[in-house]
């Protein structure tokens, strides 16, 4: 039994994550923070808590007076909020799983040219571990500092290493457009995110300049000798959770739709949360859980092939991860809470 | 741990029972059955259950012959189709839990006029124990035969019983207007279940002749003298899961409404499925839980009391009561395989 | 051809009546006033008016000087922010259709009742025409200072009006349980109309306490000699548009379906706005209408007859009656403008 | 004033071309037929149409038999339905707009391998004008046989056209990630289109397969000197209508965001259905319109141009591009009809 705290308790991640966490059975919940439900009780902001989690928001100082009393902090906060309070846990030797994009990429000039803003905390980057569980078990093991991956991120880079890192495709031809559900945007009282504004209606943003696009080829670069730069291109859609991320690759040579499935399956080798499925993804299938499904086709026509992954945006893009990545930390079962199967419809 | 086997697994409601019974720790699934999908994987009609179930389903002459390896049978067929797979089931002694109508009605003749079929099995009728657990749990320990409620029926009469019971409000006033998400229709090729014909729309049916009002009128007349005839109005809401009853009758004195509320968290004392809460509930916090929130307003410009409850329609309005009701059976904790807490958004 | 202003243009409401008087042939759009938008391009706010309105929003100083450029003044503003500008309309002799509630309530002490806050022009209350236009036609022709009624009291009042004026139903039995499509809340950025709140969801509101109530027994006290208490519940549905409400009524004396269908045909003869229909309705139907579709169930159970309508929340509900009026008022053809039939799906 | 009728008035697509027609100044709808719904008023299939279309379905049998009686024959049937009353149509010399696959594709050996089945019409194939109608116009004019365009393939063609024109992009460059809306897939009662099965959910569907994709590939390759082979790969979004299409290319020479802006501003000057705009296109601001609105992107890190496009599937995408082509053919003003602004929200 280890001892939690989460600061961030009250956006989507952060609750999600309070959610697991709540279930857990080797982790016992020391304090949960809110910046804005600061001495609230958690139940008048979700009330479907009532009767499972009793506890009432504290503010971030009362937070950082905790630090003694808890193995480990989870931040779900914005990106740019974290360098106070990370180094604050660094000191007092608290073991941190960081939601927040802060310590995902390893360039510090990468960092500030896509968020436009300085980090705080350059020295503790290459500390940091890329939470990516399936890809990166054993560094994750042993880090205090640990980088939980975006959600796109997370779609993209497992639907695509296994080809980048058998050189089955060309790196420069990959594009990966992403769809998403709204609760990616986070809960904030924001016009665009209106009910009114998205319901019925589907959009693409950020073509060409999204945050998450350094960072999935920061890690796929890590599977080949040279630097990979794609395209990424993320769209809204309006259903509350999920991600559907179709890739697209030019392949190296001629190869069957079945010896790349073979590979897939290899590859990904007794991982719990991995399906490699013959027919093609839906984001219901992996909706409530930490499962990433990925498919994929051979377009003889082109020479491409086309990769599908469904994850949940909040669970296996957020939440479930972190709890995952807390399960190899801490050397519980890596499913331990996560043992989770979606409910339909 | 008892054996259990579900005829009719693959519908809606048949699906949500295998998703709670998969994860319950009392329970060994012996057969799924299926009328549709007879020999076919479980995970071919509902894929998320990849590494969760492997199960093959069965028909209706292999689901007969296994009678004999089980302690429980589930049934989640439509009415009028469970007759003699009942009476085989009594014939060999094994317990039978009936999410359909057919055995939830105590007049053959109120149900051969609301159903408009004849009953087969007239004898039974007074055996079959109508399992809302909340209100009946003693004869549900002993039967052999439960009759599980319809959806409607539990948001309706858990949250007007206490009212009924204490005789403050007037029989013949009742109004029961209530609203379920789409799934209450069934998995079945129809028309107007349609994404394109029930998206961004809303509809009243079957007003003043839906067959569930019976059951209501039934139930709540055991807490009075006398019979009670009364309103019941479903609709039809865009989206998956969902019950909300807004239910309406006239005080019998003036009464105030902290009054009220006293007297439901006494009548529901120590029930861990029944939350009497002073917000009004919204679905989505009962969302994938067996868990039915109410609350109630008292108007006293019109004397009348408004009670407002949610279920999910799917667990607490069909497969969870039916777990609810195999636990209370066989004496397992009530809430064991039930403890869900709903996830957001 | 008249010339128009319209103030609170970038709302839900005020935006729909763009939408309808942009295509209006009697009418030359002079000013879009906006308080949040001032000096921006309309298309900024709404991009699918590119290339169909290249106004930029004036602000309210602006408009007020440009008050003589025109002869009807629209306001789409919340309640309490109507009186200056209503009464400068009044002094420079514009007519003024006023869609928020503050010339509704014919009582000051009503209105300051429910809506908590002064009424700062009392003795413009009786000269306000309420604009239901079924059944207010003749004074809305001459009217300078017209009151646009609420979207709930349009579905409520026009579905119950025949009843009451015929004495069929008891007063004190009307109950009405209504549900609006989400953007019934209006375009504000709140976290309780976030899509990731709204969808998959449903709630009651205010129960008892709506102010629309006083309005529509106000209304329908006008049909009969004694005041109306009624119960009224509203409750939001996860779709964009449409109100759908089911009122009940005990009946005075013993009466069948069919006789109430002609009474109402009767009541609403040639009204090109009302269709009266045996199926139940449908919000669907009526989406993107000037409709009200109403249809009934005489429940010879209870005794009760049950009424359902259905509108459009931003046309027949507000915009639509608002150029409905205006047509009365300026005598063009009544359906001018309005002949919208529903886009399905 | 011509005279027109419709075969297949009741699936999605023809109640839309209905919609339309009803609302048309120069067209008198002569009849309407069905296969499903024949000798059943259209009102009873569509009860919307209430007071606004008071037509009997036909069958086709009587369809055929007033062929003498209209100037043009819409077709909104399934691809192979239309051959014998196309061939019967020409020979009566009664024009025809076909809104099926059947007269699309140019080559009767793709036809046969895309739709795998015979092509009866094999001599027409020639004689039929491919009806996209921004680029192709001239030979619209004088066509008796329109094959109007798939709707993904609009949405396609549109925003690729003039970089192909203009010889910017590699033409085996070209992939097109498009979404849909659900009326795409008709309306037929189909288990994968229930409500519960696409609500709340995201698939691709048909990758490297679908039919739309020569279609696409024949109308490119006419604006260059080879043939085109490019990647095209659909998905199904839970919403009524629109479609996004997200397209990518490699760019052939270096050029700025600015001056392929003004390119296409160019290719489609003074076009009314077309609007290139810089911000991001919507589906919702076209919704309800015969309107394309595409955007673009320029990514200097990997040498690509990106565009997305957005129109109603329904509208641009079959029944409102079918009545655009009309207005070619028989000269009336190119937008009568489809002055259609998309309602909000």
């Amino acid at each position: 039994m280890i001892k939690v705290g989460v600061i961030g308790s009250t956006g989507y991640a952060g609750q999600q994550l309070v959610w697991l966490l709540n279930n857990h059975k080797n982790v016992e919940i020391v304090f949960l923070s809110s910046h804005s439900y600061a001495n609230k009780a958690y139940t008048k902001v979700y009330p479907q808590y009532r009767q499972f989690n009793e506890n009432i928001c504290i503010d971030m100082e009362s937070a950082l007076s905790k630090l003694d009393d808890i193995d480990l902090l989870f931040l779900a906060l914005p990106h740019g909020k974290t360098f106070e309070i990370t180094k604050k846990a660094i000191d007092k030797n608290v073991r941190v799983i960081d939601l927040s994009a802060d310590l995902r990429l390893k360039s510090q000039s990468e960092y500030e040219k896509w968020y436009k803003l300085r980090h705080k905390l350059p020295k503790e980057i290459k500390n940091a571990v890329y939470g990516l569980c399936e890809l990166n078990r054993e560094k994750i093991k042993t880090t205090k500092l640990l980088a939980n991956p975006g959600c796109y991120p997370t779609a993209s880079i497992l639907s695509l290493a296994p080809l980048v890192f058998n050189k089955l495709i060309e790196p420069s031809s990959i594009i990966i457009d992403a769809k998403s559900g709204v609760s990616g945007a986070g809960r904030k009282a924001n016009l665009s995110t209106l009910y009114g504004e998205c319901n019925e209606s589907l959009k693409a943003y950020k073509v060409s300049s999204h945050r998450h696009t350094p960072e999935i080829e920061q890690e796929l670069s890590k599977f080949t000798d040279k630097d990979i730069t794609l395209s990424f291109t993320p769209h809204l859609v309006p259903m509350n959770r999920g991600i559907l991320a179709t890739s697209y690759a030019k392949l190296t040579k001629k190869v069957n739709e079945e010896d790349i499935f073979n590979l897939y399956n290899k590859f990904y080798k007794d991982e719990y949360f991995i399906r490699i499925i013959k027919d093609l993804p839906e984001t219901r299938f992996v909706k409530g859980t930490n499962i990433c499904d990925i498919s994929l086709r051979v377009d003889i026509r082109t020479k491409r092939v086309i990769i599908v992954s469904a994850i949940d945006n909040l669970i296996k893009g957020a939440a479930g991860q972190a709890v995952q990545n807390m399960n190899i930390m801490f050397d519980f079962n890596e499913n331990e809470g996560l043992n989770l199967l979606s409910m339909l419809p």
